[in-house]
């Protein structure tokens, strides 16, 4: 275990350095959101890829309390009032393939799927048309497509809008773009969602896919501490959920 | 950082030994509990004190699936399936003062309480007259007493019946008795609770105060366990929910 | 998401049910090993299966401060002193299919090795010969086998023995002591390690493949909430590791 | 526990609106720190103030992969590969009062020294010489003042030159600067760090008390995420800490 190498960061008793950037430096003329492509992809981003970025942030951060991810970190910090980090980790225990996580399995397919084309020479048009092929042979669900709540995602006209206008848009969303026509076709309408747009921008960005879920967790931590720190302000402790129905063995009575 | 230090476990090519014991002597002669018990006090149990922890621990593990440690266990195994520890662990996240903390809190009460009276020559029951006087006085609530749910706690006079059968019983449990009489004359009926009772049986254990967390922890992982092997048996992925009044300013319409 | 639905427990005013037994009856007359086969499998155990489970629950408690799960444990309660429940959360979030986690896949292993036995009528050691094949010709790790530490893992031949002796030992033993065999004839010797003994007894018991990791984390629980208490107990706040080599891109001289 | 009540967020079947804002219109115009004020203080910030915050995030980020929160995520990501929201929780769990929390805890000591002065008439300069007559004589330490690594931090100045500049540095800024200079005088030098300049300049953008510790995690997040994909491209699974002295009772031979 020791000792431990790393490229991220590094300080003496005055400097602090990521990626070789001095932090102060950073501090002076950057964005936070700038700090986060610094820090993942050791690059900083263009004016276009931060306000991508900054778009991604903001779509993922926040969509109510009810989902697993803001409702667990409440009911933590209802049980926990003392500990904010224990809250906001508990909302971030949610995030997973079935909340929030979506984005990098999506950003999986567009390798596959992208990387497939490049050795056959196909189009990422094509590329997604095969990809709907296997998916429907093998009875699989395709990441990025479809949403519980929203008939149309508003979030994703605007991404992809932007990443046009701003000249990031690449073959991501070209292919996620297929995919959505053919799964409409060869399936069923299946509208793109948040985790799909977010996985075509960033693979066009260049992240590799579990930045799916570092981005997602990056954006939603400003909405966990906010439903956490509104907990704080408007509950009481100790919110127990009393409509829960016992169906096991009944109770022995003595 | 380097290297630590710890008088906990060890082990070299074919042994592994803690507290000293080899772990193989005692999976074939102890049981979990005495495991529990050798961890945090560095000695094997009585029989009686055994049978008290065995019971303290049953008695904790679990309530139903509404109370915070487990609903919050369960949201999160709803949004991330794949990974059994973050269910587990958020769980144990919803754990503080405010829910299972309280016989930590209790247990310093105590703690406080007989070393002031040891310094005083006064009996338990004396203590707790003043601890309760303090309490009045300070408009402080009293930890182990009172209940959201039970009007009397069917835990506690068994833990108590059994503490006195088994001869553990000592001045912790005469005190929280002493509390609870006082209380219910000073300020009115508040029946002491399961954190009250296993504050008591822990120190008359010779448990330090954050063995009132400890102790619950582990005795609730074993019904957080089982909350999540439930979830993913019997429900499906992402529990959203949907009864979420939203009361803040005006949605601004475009 | 409402109302939820468990076959776990119930309440009312003055009674806990756990799968149906009251809580004070279990309090009275079990042990807390019966209670986690009682939350788990619906069930009570035989005396047998009590100790064997005891054993097993023993042997995972603590293994050395420096396991992942253990360090990470003392790590989280070093920066954040004031929560019991985030340093033991943190410790959990460290088990996975890379420690502690083997016990799961192993018995996912051995539920298809002896499922597709039984469809062709072979017996378990044929049945792990089959196993062996298919995990040489795909090149895949078998999981069980191998450790780092141990040349011969010291707890494999006690919970073994005590199978035997308790009348529990069943195809499950049979088939794991099959895999050794025919590993170390067709790869090399890989003496089992405790997550493939594990994986044998709990299968046999009758759980389910992730029992082997629900097992694992309320065993070790009891280890990490000691190597919790000694953190506070010996150590001071805010360990930092100093031994970090900085590899990446040269700081900026301003 | 049912309905839940929130002024955070609302959709519809085609919209999201957070704190009124539409988030389709957040996406195309604000950056992700406006959604951080935002989402906290129900606001959008001044340029000023969103700069200042931009700079507070890049500030806590990253500061080197020995850090407690750094070392804990990237431990949990070594045992648990698989899960990354694991990973990221389990370092967010290692922030508290010891690393992280003093932003919390100097915000308070700075509304509570500045609500004392507004009682009674004094200038900041005042109310922190008070603050610090009065740790002085209960010999409590001052939150921060005093770094464990850096002689002076050199994120304080950069800090305190923008907020001036930017015009957002009142009461907090000097009463902070007032404390550093009194405690030169009548305990030691201890340099302002970070945690007190964060909380001079969040208490002077009108952040109550727990977004020290709700904006120090935010930023860490992002460095967090760096870290656990950094252990994962470049590092095994199941890194083991060897060297570990083990001081108590000598092992029993058998």
């Amino acid at each position: 275990m020791d000792p431990w190498r790393t490229a991220i960061a590094t300080s003496d008793a005055t400097n602090i350095w990521v990626r070789g950037h001095a932090v102060t430096s950073l501090m002076r003329e950057a964005t936070f959101t700038d700090m986060i492509v610094l820090l993942h992809l050791g690059r900083l981003p263009s004016p276009g890829e931060r306000r991508l970025l900054d778009a991604v942030l903001i779509g993922v951060a926040d969509h109510g309390s009810g989902a697993p991810s803001c409702a667990t970190a409440r009911l933590a910090a209802s049980g926990n009032r003392a500990s904010i980090s224990s809250a906001v980790a508990a909302g971030i225990l949610a995030i997973g393939d079935d909340h929030g996580g979506a984005g990098s399995n999506c950003m999986e397919l567009i390798a596959e799927g992208l990387g497939a084309a490049a050795r056959d020479g196909l189009t990422p048009a094509a590329a997604a048309a095969r990809t709907v092929d296997g998916a429907v042979a093998a009875r699989r669900r395709l990441p990025g497509l479809g949403h519980r709540v929203h008939t149309t995602d508003p979030r994703v006209k605007v991404l992809f809008d932007m990443a046009r206008a701003e000249g990031v848009a690449g073959d991501g969303i070209a292919f996620m773009e297929a995919l959505e026509a053919e799964a409409r076709t060869r399936i069923k309408p299946l509208p793109m969602n948040i985790d799909g747009a977010l996985a075509a921008v960033l693979h066009d960005m260049g992240f590799p896919p579990p930045a799916g879920k570092f981005i997602f967790i990056i954006g939603r931590v400003a909405g966990l501490t906010a439903e956490v720190a509104e907990e704080y302000l408007r509950e009481k402790p100790m919110r127990i959920k009393f409509d829960v129905q016992y169906d096991g063995v009944p109770p022995r009575r003595e």
